[in-house]
């Protein structure tokens, strides 16, 4: 007796009396034996239950999921109330063609000046942004083919380094030359398909690229799922002209914030080859910040563009759950999830978006998608919507990081955006941090292994890494009982960031807790399992930032790029 | 390996190849002293799984759940497809006051003729309907309280009886005296709220009615949680001057469907004492049977109000999910019970539902309801729409039950049906009913196990009814991936009624498997844990008749009422 909790209702909770929770996580580090170890101990029937309890125990995961009474209804999936329109944007039609919508996005972008790119001291390709390949294809400075050639070497190139950087899952020099010599042909005769015709881009492993198979990190998942076509971003993207130069590398299955990866090597930071490019679409962020690619598509359901982006230097999105059609993609039934794009700037990510936007006829039923929209950067009065901008700020939160050097750049930043663009800085208070990363585990945890299951009692976990192992043991030790406290949680958290969007218009956070770790030599071969780094990682990509995105690419849009860098 | 089986997806399913396989359920029948070792040996930790993997493993539940690959998205609560406008209907808005919907509903019904009722035979007021009971209390023939006088009378006659025939958990002849001389008053005075002034209503336990506790028939749940006010839909019928008896006895929980109470006492049905009434709604359904009351409000998830009605001989609703604000319910947070009526003739169960109808704003949101309507049974050309009806029959499932004289008793009603009023009848196709009845036990019992756990984890279960102790066994052995499953399988099933109602306008089938079961005294103290009966009862009530009732409804208030009750 005792042991059960009530929660306040969410409309009674009195925020001023709320308490920030530091955040630690108590789980070990494991690499090695260790970990090989642990992972047969905890899928040791008896043993590995109670080894479990004890670190959910450790981590209040029970007490808030089964001691708990939670009086909110559940929310199986974030719904969102009727939202007013955003002053300041353009308005896109679900049904557009991507053609159509690149077009468009095309227009709310500032002029573009060749003479910034090409002048003296310019170096042959790299970062160059989409409009930098636009002109030069335009101008014949350049032709997709001889950019195609250039990758291909690059990549055999990687591919064959010591240690190697192994950027990409599935490729073949053979489909982007045939990709890039019809784009050559189409500039040729004066026929190209939009602005994104022969750009080169990566598709993460887990979302469907014909001809490619889709491994989603593993050695066997696309002998179990056959592609037989692209995923429908993919095909979004290719309907404009974009080449499409393969697979890129990622964290097994998305379970991991790294993008450690023993079976297919573990992609390197491009700044610093001996960290880690964070996860899970560690490939995606690694191309396009070796300047491999204006843009690739990676997806999210945790931060796994968010925090490589962060880490690699680049801009990331996640847009809002529902907005990007997921058929084709290896998670396209979960609650979380969404495709979306990463790029070198803010203005390429708004044109790819802009192409592989627009929701699943389904969703549209059920979640009601707002209008697809662009900030319009073109508008006189731009400025003026910046200026009007309310930033929320948490500041407990906002400054639990790992190092204080994370923290007061973040401040400076926000201090230098409200000196030069007037925006006002509101405290804010998010309760229940804690239990917003229960439902999430709890959440994506189960849906990833729904989907697994079958393969796995063929037998196919035991060929996972040993830290996705760890992963899926912990995601068998849910209840149903406990998904569905997840999702009545789930309803608190998004009545609080609600409230709190009724008095800001951006959430503003660090992206991840800690800068880019460093890559052990005993985690290569079997990986490791390292809770508390995940923690720090993913400190604030839960943030749901969800109808705030299109001003955050507004607000960023203004700023220099290695501003930018600095922010993300 | 090779454990894993793939299902073909929905849309490429050839119905003409489907194989109907009749619906066998292993699990012993337990009573007494068997069933008290048998709820040790399921709670005790190793032994305890052990039985429920081999009764999960005979019933093919795990196969089902974790081997299948399914390849639709989960669909956590029920996706309607905006739906055409009916025709013969009267429509309403969500926003109408309960009064104003009354009204209107009272103007669908054909003209009332009294002396249909008052003639020289005429019983004092068994089986009276509500224009029974209007015109009497207009007509100075009656008053409430005078009425409120016999029906106390009886309650207190009834739970004096041996063996006791508890028809009512919590009863106040002091609340319902006051009730009533409040409704004669604004009878005297001229000031009656509506045709439901008067009327006399028992509600479930399970559904907050003030000043009543609601133990949902355990002995405790009232202390964990306490009512503060009446449920919305019983605020609803208040406000139309409804006098509300008490809290009517159920099924502990409603996890069963025998109403088989060993606490409160078992409520037996008034046709026939020695055997059940059918639960979970069976004291709704008692009342309303012994005439006591012209209807009832209960809940239904899994058949809780459809198989009382059919076993005491009453009309039972369940109103399409979200169509009726759950709020003030116990089991206002699953996704698939209802709050509806129990009414002794269609007419009656259409004026009370028109009373308490309305979503919930959020529901208003997210499920985009239908507009509320009924039939309009005093339009002129009302049979030319019974003529056009479609009855769709599954015979092969229509004929799977536990005697052919349920089969054919309902078999000669659809031939009457045909041969009267010029119905078509069409054989219809539902596959994977075995893999329905499994996605309804998962998302039912984890929804019900996650509202009661934090009481759970304080020992309360122990001081719940053994069978209740069994199903929550059952239920803690589902994991968070098998709910996520149950949804993905929601979403075929949907799929196949969808398809079936492009075909036919309501889905014919008996509405149990069984006649009314005997009770062995063996359950009376104990209680019983009987999966095979719960299977014939609950055989037909997962179809999802859900936008099929008001046809239903439209059909059936055309007929007699002894045809009627056959029917049911």
């Amino acid at each position: 007796m005792g042991k059960k909790c009530v929660m306040t209702p969410v409309e009674e909770i009195d925020l001023s009396a709320v308490k920030y929770q530091p955040q630690n996580i108590s789980a070990p580090h494991l690499t090695g034996l260790g970990l090989r170890l642990f992972v047969w101990l905890v899928k040791t029937p008896l043993i590995g239950s109670i080894i479990l309890s004890i670190l959910k125990k450790q981590n209040n995961l029970n007490k808030i999921l089964r001691c708990t009474e939670i009086p909110e209804k559940p929310m199986f999936r974030p719904e969102f109330p009727p939202q007013a329109p955003e002053i300041g944007v353009a308005v896109f039609g679900e049904n557009d063609e991507p053609i159509t919508r690149v077009e468009k996005s095309f227009g709310c972008l500032r002029s573009y000046d060749p003479n910034q790119r090409w002048h003296e001291n310019s170096p042959p390709f790299l970062y160059w942004t989409i409009r930098d390949f636009a002109h030069a294809y335009r101008s014949m400075l350049a032709t997709p083919s001889a950019v195609a050639e250039n990758i291909i070497a690059i990549v055999e190139e990687y591919n064959n380094k010591k240690p190697p950087m192994p950027l990409l899952i599935s490729f073949s020099a053979e489909e982007v030359r045939k990709q890039a010599a019809a784009s050559t042909q189409r500039f040729a005769e004066g026929n190209s398909l939009s602005i994104l015709d022969g750009i080169f881009m990566a598709i993460k492993d887990d979302i469907d690229c014909y001809p490619h198979p889709s491994k989603s990190g593993t050695s066997w998942l696309h002998n179990a799922r056959v592609v037989k076509k692209d995923a429908v971003c993919v095909s979004r993207l290719r309907s404009c002209g974009v080449i499409l130069i393969g697979k890129a590398n990622m964290h097994e299955l998305g379970m991991g914030t790294t993008g450690n990866n023993p079976l297919h090597g573990t992609t390197r930071n491009p700044h610093s080859f001996d960290r880690y490019t964070g996860g899970s679409s560690s490939g995606p962020a690694a191309l396009v910040a070796s300047g491999l690619c204006s843009a690739a598509v990676g997806t999210d359901g945790g931060g796994s563009i968010r925090i490589p982006s962060s880490l690699c230097g680049i801009v990331g999105l996640k847009a809002t759950y529902g907005r990007i059609d997921m058929k084709g993609s290896v998670c396209d039934c979960g609650t979380v999830e969404v495709s979306s794009p990463l790029a070198a700037t803010v203005e390429d990510a708004m044109i790819v978006y802009a192409a592989m936007a627009g929701s699943s006829l389904d969703d549209r039923i059920s979640l009601r998608p707002s209008p697809i929209c662009l900030p319009d950067l073109s508008s006189a009065n731009s400025s003026d919507v910046l200026r009007s901008m309310r930033l929320g700020k948490y500041s407990e939160w906002f400054n639990d990081v790992y190092s204080t050097e994370i923290s007061s750049k973040c401040e400076d930043i926000l201090n230098r955006l409200a000196e030069i663009f007037g925006c006002s800085i509101t405290e804010i208070v998010l309760p229940e941090l804690h239990e917003l990363q229960t439902a999430h585990v709890v959440s994506i945890g189960s849906e990833s292994l729904c989907a697994l299951s079958p393969d796995c009692e063929d037998g196919r976990d035991t060929e996972l890494s040993l830290d996705t192992q760890v992963s899926l043991a912990l995601f068998r030790s849910f209840t149903a009982a406990d998904y569905v406290a997840a999702q009545r949680l789930r309803r608190r958290i998004m009545y609080y960031y609600m409230e709190a969007f009724k008095k800001v218009d951006i959430i503003v956070t660090p992206t991840t807790g800690i800068t880019a770790p460093k890559i052990s030599t005993s985690s290569l071969k079997n990986g490791e399992s390292n809770y508390v780094i995940t923690s720090y990682l993913m400190r604030f990509v839960l943030a749901g930032i969800f109808w705030a995105f299109l001003l955050y690419l507004f607000l960023l849009g203004m700023i220099k790029k290695d501003f930018l860098l600095a922010c993300n």
